[in-house]
């Protein structure tokens, strides 16, 4: 028989790899794409590519930040869940 | 047997993984956008780039905020949950 | 068992989760779509920066209050639900 | 035992959460687009700014109206619900 | 146990809702498609915006009735259902 | 219980929310694709605005018909149902 | 209970919100592509606009007739419904 | 309870509403396609106006059939089941 | 009580209805891509009408023989069905 | 009650239905597509025309294979199942 | 009653056709694309049209060898499976 | 009764069909991508046409290396499965 | 009976299969585009051929490796799962 | 009968695949767009190339990062998951 204990730790384990599987689909192509708009702009102006490159950094790292949050609720829902204490 | 208060419980966390999970999927792509934007046009107008940078900085803060929201709602109903003391 | 209380908690944190995840969706893009064209616009005509942020700012300012709507229905839905005081 | 009492409340709650989650999808996906235009229309033609941002203000207050609209069913559903009286 | 007539009451918020969720969605997406082909018109030809913008608002109008239809049988499920006195 | 008489005219309220909700759909989207052609129009060729308006307001009447049919359907169910009377 | 008779009344009222909410679908997007090309046309040649209105008005009262095909049965299925005899 | 009769009736209603739903989607896009590349054939050329009106006909004619296909298929269904006799 | 003969027969009769209803989706949007082409080919080349108007002939032909292999197998189901003898 | 056989020929029915209904969809797109470019080739060069034409009927051959591979096995399913023994 | 063997020849069956059902979409894609290009080509470089139409081949054959792999699954699946040994 | 043994049969087998069928998906497509940009390069630089076919190969080859993958799974679940010694 | 081992077994060969076959959709369909842009830029600039080439096989091979985590997790559940030891 | 561990493991399982599977989608799908756009960059400007390939690593290192989260939580699950500790 499914125990409540069992029900509780599935429905948090398929929760973890969902956050992190979902997480991480936009956070790629946003910086795909980003990445893809610095290489274009670096060949049509080799001379600001350190602009370019400093400033796509900034961005991608903001977009990162996205997928952090998911992976961080991952991580807490795995090995510091609160919740559990009140089974 | 599944105990009302494990019924919850997992009802929480899985809503917590969904909130984040989904609510990173927009802002990425948003932001992604803009930052690709922001960088083909330092790439055609270099000596705009700081105008244009800090009109980027501003529009992907404000979207990040949107992400913060769910966020704000996953951790509230991770740590902080006021419907869990009903039970 | 699930008790009728029970019951209804698990829906009105599902609801929240959804109603804050949803609802980021299409502002994020809405916004990321708006800020990318007004950083192009700059890169395209520098001297009218000003006109083109603030009318940007407008703009996006108003697509938040969408989020906002959604976010004060998963306020409401978790902290002053006059529906749960009928059970 | 879910009674039928709550099951009524939860899905009331559900529908409230949805009501407004996609009722701001497309209006904020519409309204991004016609900001996007008008930043776009400035910086092409700065001197028509005035003309074009009132243009803007107009169309996307008429589709603002949609996603009230929908944050007035779901204000009814939550606080004024007729339909719970039939219980 | 969910008696006859929390059955239907619950179909008809669940109805409601998603009538008028549903409703908004092309409308809106409608309406930003046209408002913003007539702010680039008005951008590209300042001298006929009084045309364009009275043609824009004639046709937003029309797709404005769409959703009235939705919001119509949203509130009459609410507040007048005559299937309701058949129970 | 559910009773047949419920079953039935749930079924009756969700179909006639359903019909008006996906057929506003399409019909918002192509009356939208209508109008901002017409106004690029006027924006190209002035002095054809009667002769193009006329023409979009018979096709956007044309696709109002559309709804109207699921409207006429929604109504049906609704208020005239002669299905009902072989319960 | 579910009576055999109410199962396939509400079957009968589904399927005909159904075909008529469907049916309305691709017709309202062809039909809009249709006048958008017709509007167009006029506003590149306004000489030919008869010739071009009389086209499109036999391309869509073609499709047209797609929708009508879904109209018919959706009031065969309400209104005189052979199929009902046999129970 | 269901009866097998009324469960097979169901069936065929519902398949014949889908039949003729999910048979008017393609046909009316491709029409409309096809429409609205001869208008615009014609705003270009108006000269070979007649020979692209025919092209025009005779391929949507052929569209026509798809939907004719699953049309009699639904009639079939409904008022000439062979397969009804053998229940 | 559902029978055996009763459930094979109402998948037959759901099974010929998707057939034929998914098997136009695809040939009506090839043909639809076909004809447009060919017409604006007639309308860039009118001198190349016929060479055009056969090759378009023989792939919408072509095209055709799918749906008829859908058609084929929806009638066998309905009119010929091998199977139904082993009940 | 459903039989064994029952549920056999049931599944078996609806598989060859979906295997031809699915397998047309892929075939007709790129049928489509091929003829398509065909047509527009020819407009272009009418003198290669024999060339393309020949090309084009190759490819679509080809493509014509992916679907009788479908149809095959849905008429081996269907005439000539070999696991229909088994039972 | 559904014996095991029955059930596991109706999983078999439709695994058959979905594996060769799916296994045709994305070839057919992928060379419909790869004529089409191939026909563009030859109407651009008419002289280059046995290099373009030998290179086509060489990739079409290679795609088909994908749906060869689905094929063949089908084919062992409905007549060599030693799976069915192990019942 | 479905026995431990049929369960775990039906599920391989499904298994292998979805892995191949699924696997079939974008391999083709990124291949025809891939063929159909070898095909107009030669057309536009015909004396490159060695290199650029080499260049396709190696590609193609790599990817066809992903569907042998999801091939080899496939095989191994149906001739050499280890986890159904296990039984 | 479904025995607990046969039903973690099924769910393990169902989560190889999947974790293979999904694992293959979007590795190549970037291989694709990466190949295109590369055998496009042969044909754009011969002379920089191995340049090209060379950038295009070190991000394909690290495409490449995206496949061969999921194929490891893949093989690592059928061949080597520590899980099945605490059956 | 599934035992609570059967359960918990299963999930574990499929989760881990989940996680891996999904956790490749977008990453491959970014890195493609970016290795696409450096392709094609140094083809425009050969003399570019070291900065172009240096910046498109960089940036691909950043989205593989994403799946080595994606991957780090599959091998936790598998490996060394603290949750079953807890059983």
């Amino acid at each position: 028989m499914i125990t409540a204990k069992a029900f509780v730790l599935a429905v948090t384990i398929l929760s973890a790899a969902l956050a992190i599987g979902i997480g991480t689909i936009a956070p790629a192509l946003g910086q795909g794409k980003a990445i893809s708009s610095a290489v274009e702009g670096i060949a049509r102006q080799p001379e600001a590519a350190d602009n370019i490159r400093m400033t796509m950094l900034i961005g991608i790292a903001i977009i990162e930040s996205l997928t952090i949050y998911a992976f961080v609720i991952a991580l807490v829902l795995i090995f510091a869940n609160p919740l559990l204490q009140l089974l």
